[in-house]
């Protein structure tokens, strides 16, 4: 097995490029950072065949978790900058330099995994491409001419309609068409969410730890600093949200751990919202797929004034597609919509158009239930191969989403079972990758598999369990 | 003719309301301003049936450019928190407050023009639907299972590729398609811009005066200072940009006046650009319809490195399809994807695909000829009739675009003969209500046409004609 060799390429010089990054809010490091690579990449600070220092290496010199340096190299060998080989330090490549003077990657990135549990992908090849299509050519012949002009910054009304009778009939939501807002994804409603939260004042946001980096940066990008509260078996720990006023939360499977957030923990959510006079974003980004039971209702049902409820088509039909929406408090809605109008106008009509068909010709949920009992057969094929490959291994959140949590008592390094499963073309991250604040979550590994076929699963159990073993070992 | 009486419900409590907004910077001003009378109302403290200021002596308070007041109550009127019945004041309706306390405009807000000069519209039944219909289909089976994910912040790099051919052949751009980013429209361009704008310390920025209130706007509801900038015969007055580093220009045909940007002013620009570092921002909204010649080409083609260009197919297909595009100076690409990828993540790839199918099968080139025509016949219509009501007015910034000016000597009030044109139900705006400062710029109507049929032309010329006729003679 290759081991990535702690070295970097020069610790000195290496300290000297993060100097810069001295000053730079904690929320904001990540991208600081990227920025301070690409312009040392790209200006010749770091020359091509570089070693860069390792990511613990470089978390530790930054005093930062280590996830953030993870997803900073990924983003930089994603556009080229680095090439991070399995089992290897990170490197600088040949670029070309172009004759305008900008550096483009010498190779387009490829998938060079073999097998990828990265969470938060749908299997893409399951969205119903000819029942789309349908939708879509039925939802453009339906629009207006003057539906094709200048509208609503909120949406068309007919998806905001099917959007809340949507919301109410599944998700428990208590959800008025009028205080719907269409956004292209959770992502750009989180940048709603961040102009909003800034307009009310409340600039510093409890973020679950451990908890998604992408949302957290998200916020974060459009001006939000960052407050991590820790998680526990009953979801987040209330009881620490402290003096601020707004949360982001994922109540109905908690990313990554899947805990659902307890009743009891839902009315303290509530009462601590009120008391502070406080805003709830809550991300219900995957919750239609729950195999145990009939889905969680979002906290929004029980606290309609004080959540802001957003969800997506990301994960039940696909990224690409770019539908979200947001359901605000009343007292809020026109904030929202006005912030959605000024960072983006409105959202395509003919998205909307041909989602609102789907929706209310009930083909949405045909297909949310298809898909469910795809990914239902893929989980329960992934715990039967864990539980024959690691039986002292417990399964965590796997009722609910794309994703469980593998809880491996006995590894106390997490790195080391990343590396030595990257060193056989398999990617997974440790839970402690996600984690802003020293960890109190125990060892494990986020094990997204909802894009993976039988035979990409059984391989990556296969590696997962002879690395995890190793470091028990090791 | 009914004529608006200058009553307000009661100035006293109208600027009780407007303390509130003393202390707001200008170019948020209208943003304050609309927030601020949407809660008075809502609230009560603007009670139903109350009369608002007049535009002019609302203005005046607020020692604003009335084209904000207009806007804004145009805005709330949209909303349905205000009436504007022509030739009277603003009136507060009776509003439903619903039972969740948030108030509800009584009615839809209707369509009330007979005929609607509004500049920026295009013909919305002109889209091709058949056409863009099998462009959609055809763009989506070209989709790969991996483009439907999580894909470049900068779009599908077919479309860039398409974008950057097209730019440069139509448009006489200089774009590489690695510093293309495709928006939701130039709207959301803008947003990136400032953001842009923001992040290299140009936090003041040079706009059209008169320039377009929409575009400004959408900079300073992102953070940007505006700072108008006096336009004359030969377009922006280069010589007064100052210490600024960056303006916001409509070069190839200046919204509102129509005024081409001469050869001249285009080095002075540019060299302006050099001498302080700075970045200009095209927005090159609709200058594939001009009807002398080859369109006049970009600044960008001469200056590649100092401008951002901004397009749009908002005036060419439909505002609803939302797709637009930036062409970066190359040392900034990277940045404006990132901010991009900051409030969007990415774009629909379905629209991306379909308008990547649509621009390199010709067609789009097609549909701009073939809508070339119809405008042209619309505009040629227009002048005669404006020839013949008005003999001795003058039409400018006719030869491109969907709308001209028409200036008219004589006219002292230009509100005057807004209110008599509205009287009549047609609407038409005073190139003074696209000044922020004092206006320099002769009395003049902008009068949009690529939306409006020959009778509608015909009716509206004949009571611009009256109107203008009034106005000279009151």
């Amino acid at each position: 097995v290759e081991r990535a060799t702690e070295t970097s390429i020069d610790r000195t010089s290496s300290r000297e490029l993060l100097v810069d990054l001295a000053d730079v809010p904690r929320g904001r490091l990540g991208t600081a950072l990227e920025n301070a690579l690409r312009a040392a990449i790209r200006d010749g600070r770091l020359r091509a065949g570089s070693r860069l220092p390792s990511t613990r290496a470089l978390a530790a010199d930054l005093s930062v978790s280590r996830g953030v340096v993870v997803k900073t190299y990924e983003q930089l060998a994603a556009e080229g900058y680095l090439t991070t080989a399995p089992g290897s330090a990170a490197r600088v490549p040949a670029l070309q330099v172009a004759g305008d003077g900008r550096a483009r990657p010498a190779t387009a990135p490829a998938d060079r995994w073999e097998v990828d549990f990265r969470p938060g992908t749908p299997s893409l090849g399951s969205l119903p491409r000819a029942d789309w299509e349908r939708a879509v050519r039925r939802g453009f012949a339906s629009l207006t001419d003057a539906e094709l002009g200048y509208g609503d910054p909120r949406g068309l009304p007919r998806l905001r309609e099917a959007l809340a009778d949507y919301l109410g009939r599944v998700r428990g939501a208590v959800v008025d068409p009028a205080h719907v807002v269409v956004v292209n994804g959770f992502a750009q409603g989180l940048a709603v969410a961040a102009r909003l939260l800034g307009e009310l004042g409340f600039d510093r946001v409890g973020v679950e730890d451990p908890g998604s980096v992408q949302t957290s940066e998200m916020l974060a990008d459009n001006g939000i600093d960052l407050a991590p509260v820790a998680v526990d078996g009953c979801g987040l720990d209330v009881s620490a949200v402290g003096d601020l006023r707004a949360v982001l939360i994922t109540p109905a499977h908690q990313f990554p751990t899947g805990v659902v957030l307890a009743p009891e923990r839902r009315r303290q959510l509530v009462e601590w919202a009120d008391r502070v006079d406080g805003l709830v974003i809550e991300d219900d980004y995957d919750a239609e797929y729950r195999y145990d039971h009939h889905p969680v209702g979002v906290v929004q049902g029980i606290a309609p004034h004080r959540v802001l409820l957003g969800g997506t088509t990301s994960k039940t039909l696909a990224p690409g597609i770019r539908i979200g929406w947001l359901a605000a408090p009343p007292a809020l809605a026109e904030a929202a919509a006005r912030h959605k109008r000024q960072i983006d106008l409105m959202s395509p009509v003919l998205e909307q158009a041909a989602f609102a068909e789907f929706l209310s010709s009930g083909q949405y949920e045909r297909h949310v239930r298809r898909t469910r009992t795809r990914y239902r057969r893929r989980r329960d094929l992934l715990m039967s191969l864990l539980a024959d490959a690691l039986p002292d291994a417990a399964v965590e959140g796997g009722a609910a989403g794309l994703h469980l949590l593998l809880s491996t008592p006995g590894v106390t390094d997490e790195a080391a079972v990343v590396r030595h499963a990257a060193g056989h073309g398999v990617r997974v991250a440790g839970v402690g990758s996600y984690q802003r604040s020293s960890g109190r979550w125990p060892a494990g590994f986020v094990l997204g598999y909802g894009h993976l076929t039988d035979g990409a699963l059984r391989r990556g159990v296969t590696v997962l369990g002879d690395a995890v073993r190793a470091a028990r070992a090791g």
